[in-house]
C-alpha cells in the first residue's frame, strides 16, 4: 500500500486523510504548533472540529515535536498547512520531501517573496529548495470543487490532480481513487494554481449578490451569475496568460471550484455580511472575532500584484478583481454599483 | 424612437417589455389566446401575474384578436410565446415579421420537426418562412441569465444577443441598453440557441443535488459543483460540435445562465423534489398539478435526438444529458448514483 505524509491537520489535510484510508493507503497526519486541539480530537475519536467529522482511527497521528517521525519511510509528502506557512514548514520538512517520490500540495495561495515578487506556490517550493541545495520530487497540485467536510464523510468529491509531469498525475489519480472520491489528472499545474486563490476572491464577490437579496427582501440572482461569467472569465484570461490551457479555468479547478465556493464557506459568508451593508471593515472585524480567516481577503492585493508584475497587458481585462479590492480595502458604500459595474457588458 | 411588438405577453416578453421601455423604445405587447389575464393584469396596473412585477403602462397592450394592429409599423418584431407555440405564432405574423429590419427571439427550445429532425429555433423560423416563401429579417437571439422578474423590476441584467450578422447584433445591443439592462452583443446564434435549452436540463440536475442536501441533512455541495462544471463542459462539447464558438458555453449563454438557472425557477425545484425522494414521475405530477411546466423535462428527448441526428459522436462524452433521462424518463431510484456515476471523473 502506498503510504503518506500529510502535514498540517486542519480542513483539508484531514478530509484528505479520511479519503486515502478509503483507497487503501497508509496515512500519517502531522499536526503544526497550531493544531494541537485538532489532534486531541481526532485522538479521541470525536469529530474534528473544523469539518465535524470523524477522522478514521486507521490515520497515524504526530504532534508538531515529531515531524521526522511523521515523514519516515514515506513514499508521499502533501502540504495542507495554510499558506503563510508554507516556506517554514517546507524548510521543517525538505529532507523528508526530498526523499519522497512527489510532493502533493492542497495548500493554495499565492507566495510573496521577500523582493516583493508573488510567485505560485509551487515555484516558491521550488525556489526555496533550490536555495536550500535540495532536491525535491515532482509537485502535484490538488485543487477542484472539494470541501473538506464532504470529502472526509464519503460523500462524493470530484477533484483534480494537476502536475507538469502528467504521468504522475495519471498514477496518484489511479491508487488515490475510491468510489467517492474521484481525481481527474492534469498537467496543467499553472491552472490548477492561478484558478485556486482566485477563486476565493470571487466568491466574496459572489456573497456579495447574496447579500443584497437579504437586505433589499428581493433577489439579485441575475447580478450572481452576471458576476458568475465575469468571474469564470478573468479566472480564464489571468491563468492563460502565465501559461495555463484554457480547459482548467473552465473546468473543475475553475468554474467547479468557483461553484462550490460560492455555496457555502468563509469567502461566500463574508461578501454576504458586506452585501447586507454591513461595511466590508466591520464585517471583516467580525470574521476576525469569529476567528474565520477569510482567504480570497489576503489573495486580492497578492493577485493584482501577481497580474501587475507577470501579465500587465490583461489588467483592463479584470475589472471584477480590481472592484474587489475597491470594495474590501477601501470600504467603498457603492459596492452594489462598484458590482454591476465591473461585471455587466460594457456598451459595445 | 424605435419600436417593437413583442409577441408573448409571458414572463419574458413581459420582462422585456419593461426593459425596452427604460431604453426608450415603443413597446407593443401582444397577448396570444393563452395570455388574456395577463393582459388584463397588465392593463389594470397590477402586477404581472407571473413575474409578480408592475408592467410599464407606457407599454401598449394588444389581445390576441388583434395581431394585425401589434405588428403594424415597428421596427423589430420579438418572439416570446412558449416554444410548442412557435411554429403557429410565427405563421401568424409572418407578413409583420417580413417588414420588420430584426426578428428577436427569447423563446428558446429545440424544435421537432414534423420528419422527426430537431432543429434549433432560428432555423425552424428559416424553414417555415421559406416554405411560405417569404423572405424574413436577420434573427436576433437573446439569451444569458436573465430571470424575468428582475429584468423586468430593473435588478442589474447582464444578456447575449446573437446574431450571425454581428453588426446587427452590435446596433441592437446599444440601442436596447439601458443603466442596468446590458447586452453583449455575439454573432454566434448556433451557440445561443444550444445552450439556453441545455442549461434548463442541467437545472435540474443541479436541484437534485440540493433536494439530497434536505433529504439527507447534510450538503452535497461537492456534488453538486461537479455537476455544474459537467454541465458546462457538455454544452461546449455539444455547441461547437454544432458550430458555435468555445467562448458562448464558457460565457453568459452557458455559465452564467446555467448559474442564474440552478438558483431558482421550476427546473431546479422540480430537481430538489427528485433529490427529496420524491420520485421523478410523482414530481412531475405534482409540478403539473401547480401548472409548473418543467421546460428542461420536454428538453431532454429532444436534445437526446438532436445530439444522435447531428452529433452522435460526442454522445458519449454527455454521460449527463443521459443520466437526466435515466432519472426522469425511467425514474430510477438510483438517481443519486447515476447523478455521482455521471458527474465524477473516470477512472483515467
Amino acid at each position: 500500500m502506498p503510504s503518506i505524509a500529510i502535514l498540517g491537520a486542519g480542513a483539508m489535510g484531514s478530509g484528505l486523510a479520511n479519503a486515502l484510508t478509503r483507497a487503501g493507503w497508509d496515512v500519517n497526519l502531522w499536526g503544526t504548533w497550531l493544531d494541537d486541539h485538532l489532534i486531541d480530537a481526532i485522538e479521541a475519536g470525536t469529530p474534528h472540529p473544523r469539518i465535524d467529522t470523524v477522522i478514521s482511527d486507521r490515520v497515524t497521528t504526530f504532534r508538531s515535536g515529531d515531524l521526522a517521525e511523521a515523514l519516515e519511510g514515506v513514499d508521499v509528502v502533501a502540504l495542507s498547512v495554510a499558506s503563510v506557512g508554507v516556506p517554514k514548514v517546507v524548510e521543517m520538512a525538505l529532507d523528508g520531501i526530498s526523499k519522497a517520490d512527489a510532493l502533493w500540495l492542497t495548500t493554495k495561495g499565492f507566495l510573496p517573496m521577500p523582493d516583493g515578487r508573488i510567485q505560485l506556490l509551487p515555484d516558491g517550493i521550488r525556489r526555496i529548495a533550490d536555495e536550500a541545495g535540495v532536491t525535491i520530487p515532482p509537485i502535484v497540485a490538488i485543487a477542484g470543487p472539494v470541501k473538506a467536510n464532504e470529502c472526509a464523510a464519503n460523500e462524493p468529491t470530484a477533484t483534480i490532480f494537476g502536475c507538469r509531469d502528467y504521468d504522475v498525475a495519471v498514477k496518484y489519480a489511479r491508487e488515490a481513487r475510491s468510489d467517492h472520491y474521484c481525481i481527474e489528472p492534469s498537467n496543467d499545474e499553472v491552472g490548477v494554481e492561478v484558478c485556486a486563490p482566485m477563486k476565493n476572491v470571487y466568491a466574496i464577490m459572489l456573497g456579495i449578490a447574496d447579500g443584497l437579496e437579504e437586505k433589499t427582501g428581493h433577489p439579485h440572482h441575475n447580478l450572481k451569475a452576471a458576476t458568475f461569467a465575469q468571474a469564470v472569465r478573468e479566472m480564464s484570461i489571468l491563468s492563460q496568460k502565465l501559461g495555463a490551457d484554457a480547459a482548467t479555468a473552465f473546468g473543475l479547478p475553475g468554474v467547479g471550484d468557483l461553484e462550490v465556493t460560492g455555496l457555502s464557506g468563509r469567502n461566500k459568508v463574508y461578501g454576504v455580511r458586506i452585501g447586507r451593508g454591513e461595511g466590508a471593515k466591520a464585517a471583516m472585524k467580525t470574521m476576525e472575532e469569529l476567528e474565520q480567516t477569510v482567504e480570497g481577503v489576503n489573495a486580492i492585493p497578492l493577485a493584482i500584484d501577481l497580474v501587475e508584475q507577470s501579465a500587465p497587458d490583461v489588467k483592463d481585462q479584470m475589472p471584477l478583481l480590481y472592484a474587489a479590492r475597491t470594495i474590501v480595502y477601501d470600504d467603498d458604500p457603492e459596492f452594489a454599483n462598484i458590482v454591476a459595474r465591473a461585471v455587466l457588458p460594457p456598451m459595445p
